[in-house]
């Protein structure tokens, strides 16, 4: 999914909401474990009560990998479902010398075929170029990320011009990509970034993990983090996952996507208007 | 495979080798590719020639990956094989947020039942802590990296000590392992590193890719890097894998390999004498 077809999509649906696919076996409830890949059919019901409320789903590949080689089968089977009208992210932080780098591309782009991979930064250039050389498609790189840890090295700053790692990452990779084929991950736990974050990439995506379970706020990062194409994708995953852990889950789910949805229109009203 | 039963292995095969498990279908001899699964095919032939020579194997998951589902079929199949002799570790270079980074160690340790798993360190301590415990299992935690894209981050100096980034990395991640259950990447086209790594970190074992392909020089990361337990793991990928393109693949691999642990024993047998 290109920029503009993402861009109409979030002007269409009022809403910029990415549902994160984390579904760990353990938590869908029991109604469904006895189905023959209780992971699709779970991710299945939330996707059907989801689908007019987001953009974009992101499958986190540690809980596909958890569940050993059948797992890539449930995710194959899950990005199918959702079909080409959302963007997929596979949320797999990878990042590798180029030669490596490259397999990846191939097995994420071509053989999963999802419309974006989360990269990780730390090995430089040659580890991300070379999943942007795919049309349509979509690196979305590592530069703040939501958890404790990124106090440990990403807010470290540099002896060169005294701004923080995340920065220098950020600016480095406005090299690399561009506005139509990178993203970067910003978490919603640190909204006073977001501000500095649109200075030095005022038209990039950004991925903003961290609302919800995590305990972002919505109205804080959109203060700061919006811009004219919307230019924010907002995950949440536990928070509508597991919402309920009974048969109305999906239900649940939907009542928590509708209330993302509708601050997220709110959001985009207020940007407007200002 | 602990410390005790890894070090005891260099010391009785008089090596220090790693074999990368690279393996790229379409760079399998032409009689290989009509069989069931190529890639286990030429892995097997690839273990059987090398096993006497070799401490440890490292599967790129890369490779499995871009082969789709079934790639992790023969990642299983190709580990397995290897058995309990030898260490074998996952490049996966993963790390995420503190729950799902627990979802990639069940991956790896309690599914694919690997030794080891390579770490991105980017996202800090709650993305690598949840690796540490399991019994006898590893972290290799990418300090220093072999490509031309370390310098891009890795070595950017930081304010508060004038240390690079890869420092600081390997000291802060001291403290969150030990040397018994974490390594660091560190990449032999930087020998003049070793004495500055060795200085953090005296005891843990470092895994040292870029040696064979990319150009790295085996006695010049001997010189400051081996330690009383010798602490080298000393990875080549497809100058073994690839040392010919014929029927006589194995026997080629081996020849490399042969090479290289006669290397290896030379560079243990002048350590012990200094």
């Amino acid at each position: 999914m290109n920029r503009d077809a993402l861009v109409s999509a979030i002007f269409e649906k009022r809403s910029f909401l990415c549902v994160g696919l984390d579904t760990e076996l353990s938590r869908i409830p029991p109604h469904l474990q006895s189905a023959e890949d209780p992971v699709f059919e779970f991710n299945r019901h939330i996707i059907d009560a989801t689908r007019d409320l987001c953009v974009a789903y992101k499958p986190n590949l540690a809980f596909y990998e958890s569940l050993g080689p059948d797992g890539w089968q449930t995710l194959a089977r899950t990005v199918e479902y959702i079909g080409d009208e959302h963007l997929v992210i596979a949320d797999a932080k990878r990042g590798d010398i180029g030669n490596t780098s490259r397999m990846y591309a191939e097995a994420f782009f071509s053989r999963i075929k999802v419309g974006a991979v989360t990269v990780a930064p730390y090995m430089g250039e040659d580890s991300v170029t070379p999943f942007l050389g795919f049309t349509g498609k979509w690196v979305i790189l590592l530069a703040l990320t939501s958890n404790r840890g990124s106090a440990d090295f990403q807010q470290n700053r540099l002896l060169e011009n005294d701004e923080p790692l995340w920065e220098k990452v950020m600016r480095t990779a406005c090299g690399w990509g561009t506005p139509e084929n990178m993203m970067f991950v910003v978490g919603a736990t640190h909204p006073e970034a977001f501000a500095r974050v649109r200075e030095i990439a005022p038209r990039h995506f950004l991925l903003v993990p961290g609302v919800g379970a995590q305990g972002g706020d919505l109205a804080a990062i959109c203060r700061h983090g919006l811009n004219e194409d919307c230019g924010l994708l907002v995950n949440a995953s536990r928070s509508i996952l597991y919402a309920s852990s009974g048969r109305d889950f999906a239900e649940k789910a939907r009542e928590e996507a509708q209330k993302m949805q509708i601050s997220m229109d709110a959001a985009l009203q207020e940007f407007k208007n200002v």
